[in-house]
């Protein structure tokens, strides 16, 4: 049986609108958004819950450490299912830790706290969950990014204009640290 | 490196009391607590995330279905990382469905939804997200079952006292509903 339902957020998509029904989406058909080379794939958000949390997989490429970056008023869960990926954090007093998550390992990034991953084996795949007291912020992937039909990896890496970052990221509790420095190993 | 801390719940735990502090778990190194057959694993809970969302994994044998209930004010995330499961759910109209979930299926679960589910392959895993408006009840297992320190599966299912069941499921906003029957397959 496949369902597929007009959502606010995507012509047709497997997330009901209606946030009362219960369903399942398979492996891969959930909300997808290409995002540099990875790709991101939304099964539950914020309509879902009362904005309590979202759910949702990053799946890349062996690549380069992402732009390091902090959420005010989020909290996000990096889980590995597959793969490998470098976890870095620094916490509110300015310590920096970095740690190889592998399939099973869990990483917890508090609002406030500078982070940012490396995958390091390819088709590594992250769960996540994010979300704090202001809300879920799952559709930032898409905005900034770009909506996806295709099922798998971006054929070519979707680089969003310099001058989204910003805005985008101001309506998302996304805010990027440039000039941010690792002094780990990165 | 091997960190513990102390948690209001446990004597030693991997998760930091401190809720602002960032922190990596190792796969099966969560809080962790038996319930009849299964091994319930907490990675984060209520206290780290301002009562916005926990995250956890649950682990079992073969077996049969668990008893059927529902959750006044929580949503409920079922992902399949190993194994097989069978998800059922009914809505909030009486509208009964069920649906075998393999690794990489996603089944979401409203509030006010009877449901239950059958691991229906050795080695199966679950992560799980639940939470909602009032907040997480990821200490319900250790509550209703018991904590455990031993890694793997519980060498003996751990079978509650009758009577624990309603005591400890008003508190954690799960209502056990007994005679619920499954007209699909079950």
């Amino acid at each position: 049986m496949t369902m597929e339902f007009a959502s606010r957020c995507r012509g047709t998509s497997r997330i009901p609108a209606d946030p009362s029904r219960p369903y399942v989406i398979e492996k891969g058909e959930g909300d997808r958004a290409h995002l540099f080379g990875d790709l991101i794939t939304v099964y539950a958000g914020g309509e879902q819950t009362e904005n309590a949390f979202n759910f949702f997989t990053v799946e890349g490429p062996k690549g380069d450490i992402i732009p390091a970056h902090l959420h005010a008023d989020t909290y996000e869960v990096f889980y590995v299912t597959q793969g490998a990926v470098r976890l870095f954090v620094e916490d509110t007093e300015g310590r920096q830790t970095e740690r190889l998550l592998t399939p099973g390992d869990f990483g917890f990034v508090p609002k406030d706290c500078p982070h940012a991953y490396r995958i390091e084996r390819h088709h590594s795949q992250i769960v996540g969950v994010a979300a704090g007291p202001g809300g879920t912020f799952e559709r930032f992937f898409e905005t900034l990014g770009t909506p996806a039909e295709a099922l798998g990896l971006p054929a070519t890496p979707y680089v969003p204009e310099p001058e989204r970052f910003a805005s985008v990221s101001q309506q998302f509790d996304v805010r990027f640290l440039a000039g941010h420095e690792w002094g780990t190993s990165a």
